[in-house]
């Protein structure tokens, strides 16, 4: 079974295509959690605690732990061994958008893989197949390539035209047609332009995308799930972060967004 | 000073555009590190004490140490404090590739110039200038733009044809027109093309070069400087990794190099 599969499967356990971004910036950790040993976990913790009955898959955001250095890193690595032991099925996606020679990926593939034990990670593509190829060759796992991001200036890059097409096709192209040899890759289709994310679904048949910009970038749920279901219904790891882990009560949210993404389904 | 400015001030100094990459792969270590409490840091201390006369930057790629986790983490930064206190003059490049929206971007700001110390980083671009902006607001940093990399496949996504350019050269004037505002952006240029390398010196005028390949990815010594100087006969860290770290005598090996740059200078 590789990750996909892995994600799939959840999806139809508990009718969730919700995924929850841990992305918990320990400058904005509530005080309760700060005479722990490590705050993010502890937050983590009580965060998977409230979430996991509505969660798919779950998204820690590495940049955050590393700004705490070998102590973020730590924390980051109990989150990985509480989600191991207790929600074995729940998708773990390190968002990492790495993207280095191959020499240097074998490296990050111990460190995301192997080190912390995830289940996929976000790729840049900008140095080509050979970067990618120790990621793809770990069949079980997902590879998940940054195709059309969410921030403001995605387009500068990303909508660049090769040959009539904006950049950001060209990629998911080489996804479809050259990369996905061993299934196991993805897209990062942000939410917040529910055009391309059907553009998306076009090129990209089946294909599994990641999508962040629901909720406090500004994605809208109904648009971005007509525009992004695939036939089977799935086809889309709907992300939200600091909506759900900073709400007041993270488990109502998560349930709240889980619901309405089915509403449209 | 800035990050340019450091780096040009030892260039002077001691006559080097060497820049010595601290990829310190835990499985390649010689065994006589390896019962230290932190053996990279302590290969690295040594690499570092033999190497720091012919050197004017070190390049720890922090892929080599995430893949030993907090501990790895611990290493890079023990390496970094010995640096502070043992050579303050030489720059400190993190090559991490970072590429993420901007709150992210700010975490990783966190990590790299503020937890670790590091003076300059290397970045993806594909996410566009919003994206870059917390990196580029530290006006004494170094933003090192990834635009053209050494590997083999480079060309895939970079040599695509934007109105009749290459993407790298669109890349490249990015940063020259609008990215470099703060006068702290430099570009990764490989020197495995050394025509490409002239082309960029063309775009991007006075603008420092970090150029990685040299050595044991195949770039031509003679064929890089003679391409890549700028009018100060200066404007590039040529960077050599594994053909001066592990070498039978690095610190030989660091000033053969060294010298061979100076020949064509």
């Amino acid at each position: 079974m590789n990750a996909i599969e892995k994600y799939n499967r959840r999806v139809d356990q508990i009718n969730s295509l919700l995924c929850v971004g841990l992305d918990s910036d320990y400058t904005q950790l509530p005080e309760q959690f700060m005479h722990y040993e490590y705050p993010q976990f502890s937050f983590n913790r009580w965060i998977i605690d409230q979430t996991h009955t509505y969660t798919s898959a779950y998204k820690p955001n590495i940049a955050f732990y590393e700004a705490r250095g070998d102590r973020g890193m730590m924390a980051l690595k109990l989150t990985l061994e509480y989600l191991h032991q207790n929600h074995p099925d729940i998708l773990t996606i390190c968002d990492a958008k790495r993207g280095d020679n191959g020499v240097t990926s074998l490296a990050y593939v111990s460190a995301i893989f192997d080190w912390f034990g995830f289940d996929a990670v976000t790729l840049h593509s900008y140095l080509g197949k050979d970067s990618l190829a120790p990621y793809l060759k770990r069949t079980e796992k997902g590879c998940i390539i940054v195709c059309r991001t969410s921030n403001p200036s995605a387009g500068e890059l990303q909508d660049l035209l090769v040959d009539g097409k904006p950049l950001w096709q060209i990629v998911a192209e080489k996804v479809r047609d050259d990369w996905n040899q061993n299934g196991n890759c993805m897209l990062v289709i942000g939410a917040t332009y529910p055009d391309d994310l059907r553009k998306a679904r076009e090129i990209a048949g089946e294909m599994t995308f990641l999508i962040p910009g629901v909720g406090a970038q500004g994605g809208d749920v109904a648009q971005t799930v007509q525009a992004g279901l695939n036939g089977a219904k799935k086809g889309m790891i709907i992300s939200s972060s600091r909506g759900i882990i900073f709400a007041e009560d993270p488990g109502a949210a998560a349930k709240e967004l889980r619901d309405e993404i089915n509403q449209y389904r």
